[in-house]
């Protein structure tokens, strides 16, 4: 069978093991495995969540409610925005191959910084698009300006605030000053998957959306419920925007795109203001011990705004190697090898899951 | 912003209403409401679901296993099939999106019944292709195959047995003969979402995607979990293919599309064959009643093979008035008016919501 040519040059994403898939390959004990690679919040979620799920089981043989209604509304309240100004995905994930497929095409170019997301590069090459890095493996404003200029066919371009799987963020002022300067033809996608540590750590990395939005209809902002809020499991992401990219996007969005139980979820984890807190300032308490544990070692590393670190390597260590041990150990991080960075990534775990990676 | 141009012409589709909006825009009680309207299963879902549901939400912060071991196992070990065979969707609507972008494209046809699932269309106009449908509204192989023999760029065909929104289903004897006469290029997509009725009511209808897939490597079979299962609000569904097939839409398949509580509950799900035959068995001693309640009314209706039932109106009565004014009562069916039908669809509910639409 011949398949359409658009499939042949794809990449697939890699995702962080999963915990089975190391007791398995590793016949090791689920209990002695530590997941440090998809930068999960390790406190779990909130309680509330827990409770809200047990009563909302009795009507998962229902179809989801396709309006949304109460998540919109929820979300709507918190960013004091419509809900005409909120769609729901599968995850922040499924929003971003939305805003690709609404604007980008075998015509066009998409661009992003040098080292960020795998995912915006996989949906990207999925419509066909022309892929743009910047020089610069992290965030370099001076770098994506010149490279709209440069190259009329941007159709879209991705900003990661704070960056993964770097951790840097760019100070929000710098980025108002940006989005003034390019073609508001251009579809800015600015992902705060991880806004809700940085924001904590520095007031100046902090998005309002609705300041966004309203100074600038081509951006469209991007949340996720599985960083802080410890739903990864529970697929459900947002994107803020003006209404005209928000009608576009739900012209393409599959219907029943969220689980019953993920909307209910969502609504109860947005309710717990406490539990999130607590998850950020335990994380950059930890953080600091992972820094202090880099400098004593001799490693490098890049200050994070995030719920992750990473460890850079010099010539007489191999991250791949480093990353395959800890695995053997039941510690699962991420090696940036396929970045072409000789580093691994690990998210900021629980103080115990912390101590076991530092004495490995 | 200027959006793809692919984005003018599309078609979104219209859910149920569901029992919340129902509640917000007739003022009524949750309680008073009855949704016959999206082919669920009015009993629920598996107890055991429930229970192995409470046990797996403390891991809802970790990201779900993307490579579905275990339900991919299950599947594998039900169809007697390699795990390879099986890709997993967010409902099997996802595959059928899948299996769309993979194979049609600007330059090539879709083929479908007059009157059939309506996503086929929809996400065939996503990918630009040209749709074509039989002059019959429910299936005819004859035609199907005159159709593939005069139009050269069909990429992609459907099969819905049973048909939804009819209820028909062709005898697999007759679709056996007809894909022997194809062109092997040519994708079949057989949806197999009421398979479990069908089947128990005549085993002539009976499809084993084993000896479809041995038989026919061009044939991608697909299973859900939204209707006999009694998940419909869990999203999950299934196909079952040739592995080239299987490799080229997992090749665009997102990662993590089916949410960690999905993949368990339809583990579970599987395991308690009692449930579906319950299942079946009541749906059809109920539907006789809505035969009756048809010829005593003096309505039309056609036979069906699956959990819901059409009646059809003379031109006296216009079926959106009739959906209309039940609505008003609480009771949410399908009008047919968007098919060109002027008929409704009713998913056979339980007992007393049955008696509650033959009593409205």
């Amino acid at each position: 069978m011949i398949f359409n040519k658009t499939l042949d040059n794809l990449k697939t994403y890699t995702p962080g093991k999963p915990i089975e898939l190391v007791v398995r390959e590793y016949g090791l004990d689920t209990k002695d495995i530590i997941k440090l690679a998809s930068n999960e919040n390790p406190r779990g979620c909130s309680p509330r969540v827990i409770e809200v799920l047990k009563e909302s089981m009795k009507k998962i043989n229902l179809y989801p409610d396709d309006s949304m209604y109460e998540l919109k509304d929820s979300l709507a309240n918190k960013f004091k925005v419509e809900k005409e100004n909120i769609i729901i995905g599968a995850g922040s994930d499924q929003i971003i191959s939305l805003a690709l497929q609404a604007k980008a095409n075998t015509h066009s170019s998409v661009l992003m910084a040098g080292v960020t997301f795998a995912m915006y590069e996989i949906y990207s090459k999925q419509v066909g698009a022309k892929i743009l890095k910047t020089k610069s493996s992290s965030h370099n404003l001076d770098q994506f300006l010149d490279m709209c200029h440069k190259n009329s066919d941007v159709s879209v371009l991705f900003l990661c605030l704070p960056n993964n799987p770097l951790g840097e963020c760019l100070d929000i002022e710098d980025v108002y000053s940006f989005l003034k300067k390019i073609d508001s033809n251009i579809l800015v996608v600015i992902d705060g998957a991880y806004q809700e540590y940085a924001k904590v750590k520095d007031k100046n990395k902090k998005i309002t959306p609705k300041n966004l939005i309203e100074k600038f209809p081509n951006v469209l902002y991007l949340g996720t419920f599985s960083k802080v809020y410890g739903l990864a499991g529970m697929r459900c992401g947002y994107g803020v925007a003006n209404k005209k990219i928000i009608k576009a996007l739900n012209k393409i969005r599959s219907p029943f795109n969220v689980t019953t139980l993920s909307l209910k979820a969502c609504v109860e984890a947005l309710k717990d203001e406490e539990f999130v807190s607590k998850s950020v300032e335990e994380n950059f308490l930890e953080m600091s011990r992972y820094e202090d544990f880099i400098s004593q070692n001799g490693f490098d590393s890049i200050t994070s705004y995030a719920n992750f670190i990473i460890i850079k390597y010099d010539k007489n260590k191999k991250s791949k190697v480093i990353a395959h041990n800890l695995l053997k150990k039941g510690i699962i991080v991420r090696d940036l090898g396929a970045y072409n960075m000789n580093a691994i990534r690990v998210t900021i775990g629980t103080p115990k899951q912390n101590s076991k990676f530092f004495n490995r």
